[in-house]
């Protein structure tokens, strides 16, 4: 078992199969030594596990862990992406999050901390990234958090 | 007439005279052998031909035609970037698809459907990309949806 | 005194000492010749100096100077990945602007070119860049514009 599938399981985290896109584009593309993976909402067992709006009806807990599984997703397409073997990954370069929110919330970067945290924890300081986190007035299947990641792999 | 241009032809795509940016930017970067193209709107003989929101006066159908003329407009602009040649276009890397939404609408995928389906039309296996679609609540003039994307070309 | 560094004292502007992230992140990651930067909210200071929305309270001119405070901030983080050397800076590759605006407000290019004009008078040819412009309903902090951007750097 390979250093980051320990990291993995020390943190209790279990990557999922991965997702196939609901509509006609592919997980993730490979360009030179970037992982390009697809925007993953929080869906776990074929359906999304978290639903509805931040400064609604979502309390900020349960935000956060809508990211982490955004991010466990992410990881799950990483870890096709790398044939295998996460111990490939050189950096996280960059994550985007979507917070679904209503006009008056303004935590959206502690929601976000929930991919972000578990980032640095599986990869250390090869996942601290670059970051852009906004609100937007709804996402696909009513998810309500969505984040897109760019990766560089050996 | 190259491959992908046939292509086009068969397809019934007619690409228009690229529309300049409304503001003090440039349609596209190359950079490496990566083409960066800014987000795409609508538009159609230098006016938006898709306005309003989806979930609220804009259907479905018409939101899918907004995507495709996104693409199309994107296609406008990659073939400048390949001076001329499209059949230099290796990959579309990614596409970002933002939907202009009411809070409750949910099918956003099925709008971007619009663009990923006619990516994979014309480049068949080299138009399968990474994708993230997102609700907003607006756009540059009014548009109904915006399309930015990344391409590599050799 | 370099080229670039000139040319900000010329057009009257001060980089801050960066700011830092208010989360688990970095403010920007470098891949190859790419600087990839984390999304900059118009903060001064240590804190958000135009907040709210456009479309609303928030005034076009207001808005203008919002992005131009963002593209500021992006410049001091830009300094940091290039050793404090400006003139390293090849490339404004790309700008994405985040507007929280309502679901009325269309002029969200003309917000976003505070940043892009700056980019151009900074950095000249070398400053235009592709962009992406969006309107979100809520920003972290209640910010009322954020700019991500990515650079190429020698």
């Amino acid at each position: 078992m390979g250093r980051i599938e320990t990291r993995l399981a020390e943190l209790g985290i279990t990557l999922p199969t991965p997702m196939a896109p609901v509509a006609n584009y592919v997980p993730f593309v490979i360009t030179g030594d970037l992982v390009v993976i697809s925007g993953q909402i929080p869906a776990r067992d074929g359906k999304v596990a978290y639903t509805g709006k931040l400064g609604d009806a979502v309390p900020m807990d349960v935000g956060v862990q809508a990211a982490q599984l955004c991010f466990i997703n992410l990881l799950a397409q990483l870890k096709v992406a790398c044939g295998g073997d996460l111990d490939r990954v050189q950096q996280v370069v960059r994550l985007g999050g979507f917070i679904a929110a209503t006009a008056e919330f303004t935590s959206h970067a502690q929601v976000m901390n929930g991919a972000s945290d578990m980032s640095v924890a599986v990869f250390d300081d090869a996942g601290r990234h670059a970051r852009s986190t906004i609100g937007v007035p709804s996402l696909p299947l009513n998810a309500a958090v969505e984040v897109e990641g760019m990766f560089r792999i050996a």
